[in-house]
């Protein structure tokens, strides 16, 4: 059978069809208009769940077999755990047990930590992944390993996805820090508590069957009911279900490298110079080491100022709780927890809100957060001279990310991207990226150790800080001095297989990761 | 056209189509299971949407204009704002001067305030109600001269029927008491508060069009929001949505009246002997001057007996709020504030929960909250023999009320209705009632001022107070009791026309109404 291909917006080729399913190519941000119905689980009636609210099952077995688990279906999972997760694997070793084969595993994202699903990868367990392959999933899947073809969404796109009914999650199994028999569950207490469960909210909405696995069972009723009880199928008690210091990562720091704290200077510079950060503003900056120190930068520009933020959206973490306890910024708007006091300022403070990938990200909703903020600062791991970015795969070709809310993210006012000029001796600015996760047009400004280049669609921001004193620059001139330094980076080598296909945050398809040839 | 009728499982005569659409008889409580799939309401863009998350129009008119408003459409509101909503009658004032016709209302729930609404019902523009008509709206109905068929459903069939697309809302017209321009709302402060906005709920997440519409409009975000503006299309400002003083009855009192005291006393004895107050227990009661009583003789035995309720449902109101201010209950679980000290706890502490439709009392999900609870407080217009109860007509035969959750609560493990006797003379229980809204397997226990009367179906009860003195009679010598002081009743007189249905909790019919015959 040939694949067929066609050329998307962005100038990448896309295939017809990816897993047996047809493939709309992308057609720009806002190019591409679904017209349709959301999808609709199966009705369910209340006379078929115990009349006294206790859904409990022995074990996760009982309720997968419960749950009617079978070959070919979708299993999700969500991510809030992060590296601590301990409950996937133990899905597909009980599959695998049961004999069940190829199986979708639809997780918000994946860890490190899932490395030993590859086990299963292999066995024919599992048939394809659809979701982040960070770390060792991806390699294995770059090395062309994988039966199915990967699909990489963002948070937005994943519940556009399940929303939409393109991905019919048959049963979602959702790790929750505190619950109750009846299925309310969050993420607020207990020995593993990761804050909240939003990654989690479609597949409750939507899954068939929904699996609450909890190591901390509460009497009802479970307050607040971040996932209610009464989208829930059974419940079960486990002794551990996430390994607390990997689910917070207590050593999240402000980054005390020089060139990466200039950046993030300069980054606040500009912002301030451009006007952003006046009263009322609104931020998002992430939780890497530089945005950490962005915030800390935006911090001391609205005390010198003073003025403060309407609100600024999390990953939170302690530098950013210590701006909302300031008063600096007035409500975090949380997508997730980074460490233990994200978890405990939104168990605490009521100005530091839970949100779900539908508020904040889903595309198909009517409008979303994403769109209202005035600034939103991004990594890459490559742009291209046309500001093109890449979240997902480095310059070797090796998908090693999941692309996480990025994409969403794009839709902000004021996009921004931190980035060192080169990492490793390889220059992060290239003439095409690898791959291309979000079209140029969205991202608005690169701030790297050497100088600024503004997106020359953004007259405005270009006239605001011309005469800042800034470094302004242009793209061509940075990858230029970049390829001074380390010298023309060398181009990756694929085979022709198509391992992975990267969707927007509308289904359609912007580009696909393809086997990497062995050198 | 001549009309078929089938007899369903409480042996009332059922139409097998109602306003053109075809008709499930019921068949008793758990007797119909639903195979289907939920409503799946149109998929939107982001793009169709205002990036800066503004969502404002003009007025109410113009949003309806801009929402489609044409022919024949289901325009819904909600009740929160009882006799003081200011929202639905101009609604369909600028509906009428549009010329618009043949719109089905879909409240949660009408009040006299709505009396208004008799004129555009006359001229054309309303068809007819689905949803309670209490009062002025019932007696119109009752004497047939709404062009449609009333048809009344619970709380939580109200929210199954959207659910599962049995009532395809174009337009939901949410008033809320703050919102931002995106749409995010909550009912919790403004001069207009109601405390939450849960029989919104359906509305918002289905409804093909959302407009809200404030008094008190505040930047975004909105915190917490209670309805989602994610899900919203229009904000509307607006000088007032609602009258404070009708919103909230702060005249909510316990009943002085000897005779009611007394059937308060005798059910919470009743409770007391049948071993149903027991440490974490959970009850609902009302908001009745005799079911606050009740509330108050349970705390009295929870302090004496040194034990707490898990927790209680609301209505909430003040009583309610000093017995979890005491601790004496662990969680208010509420879907509707009945004065302002109901508003101020659910704003203020965070174990006084909003709840929805969907939580408590739908029964196409998996499972609600209703038959979590140990004993619940209802009323009724009349009871017959086989402890069928009704709460929509008067024996009179007028259809003066909804049903609220009363059908969703019957689920209860324990249900009580504290009645009296007799009111103005006429006797409460019957050979049969008018209109049978519930049928007797789910009531179980009637306290009167002259005895309590068991459902013989409830051995276990009977055997648990066989000996605790309590005046235990049956349903039989109640009634004889009651005619022996006020004679045999008449019968209400109908015409044959059918004026409105009564769904079951499943979206079946339990029974119908009929036009009152002019005497």
């Amino acid at each position: 059978m040939t694949t067929k291909f066609v050329k998307n917006a962005v100038g990448r080729m896309i295939p017809t069809e990816i897993n047996g399913k047809p493939v709309i190519p992308f057609k720009g941000p806002h190019g591409h208009k679904t017209i349709g119905r959301k999808y609709g689980p199966p009705i369910r009636n209340c006379g078929d769940y115990p009349d006294d609210g206790d859904k409990r099952q022995p074990d996760l077995k009982a309720a997968l077999v419960e749950a009617g688990l079978k070959d070919g279906m979708t299993i999700s999972t969500h991510h809030h755990f992060r590296n601590g997760d301990l409950i996937a694997n133990q899905i597909f070793q009980v599959a695998s047990e049961m004999g069940v084969k190829d199986l979708v595993w639809f997780p918000s994202a994946s860890f490190p930590c899932h490395e030993p699903l590859i086990e299963y990868l292999e066995d024919g367990t599992i048939h394809h992944i659809e979701g982040s392959m960070n770390g060792p999933l991806g390699r294995f899947a770059s090395q062309g390993k994988m039966k199915g073809t990967g699909v990489l969404r963002s948070h937005g796109g994943r519940y556009q996805a399940v929303q939409d009914g393109e991905v019919v999650v048959d049963i979602a199994v959702i790790a929750a820090p505190t619950a109750d028999p009846f299925g309310n569950a969050n993420g607020l207490s207990g020995p593993s508590s990761c804050g909240l469960l939003g990654f989690a909210l479609a597949d409750s909405q939507y899954a068939h069957k929904v699996i609450v696995v909890t190591d901390n069972l509460v009497p009802f009723p479970c307050i607040p009911w971040q996932i209610q009880g009464n989208n829930v199928d059974y419940v079960i008690e486990m002794e551990q279900i996430g390994i607390p210091e990997k689910i917070v990562s207590g050593t999240t720091r402000i980054t005390k490298s020089p060139d990466r704290l200039y950046i993030a200077e300069l980054t606040a510079k500009f912002c301030d110079a451009a006007g952003i950060i006046r009263d009322g503003f609104s931020f998002q900056a992430g939780a890497g080491g530089t945005a950490l120190a962005i915030g800390n930068y935006f911090g001391e520009i609205m005390r010198e100022k003073g003025i403060k933020a309407r609100f600024a959206r999390g990953g939170s973490n302690q530098y950013l709780v210590e701006l909302l306890d300031e008063g600096l910024v007035e409500h975090i708007l949380d997508g997730q927890t980074f460490d233990l006091e994200g978890v405990r300022s939104m168990r605490e403070n009521p100005h530091h809100v839970d949100t779900s990938p539908f508020t904040s990200y889903n595309y198909h909703g009517k409008g979303n957060f994403a769109s209202l903020l005035d600034v939103v600062i991004l990594g890459a791991t490559e742009v291209d001279i046309n500001f093109n970015g890449n979240v997902v795969t480095h310059s070797d070709g090796l998908l090693l990310h999941g692309m996480g809310g990025w994409q969403n993210c794009l839709f902000g006012k004021t996009v921004i991207l931190p980035i060192p000029l080169f990492r490793d001796r390889i220059p992060v600015i290239r003439d095409e990226v690898t791959t291309i996760c979000g079209p140029g047009e969205l991202i608005d400004v690169i701030v790297s150790e050497r100088g600024i280049a503004i997106n020359p669609l953004r007259e405005d921001l270009i006239a605001a800080t011309k005469d800042s004193g800034l470094p302004i620059k242009t793209i061509h001139e940075l990858k230029e001095e970049a390829e001074r330094i380390c010298g023309k980076p060398q181009l990756p080598q694929f085979e022709d297989n198509i391992i992975a296909a990267i969707k927007w945050v509308d289904g359609t398809v912007i580009d696909v990761v393809k086997q990497v040839k062995e050198s």
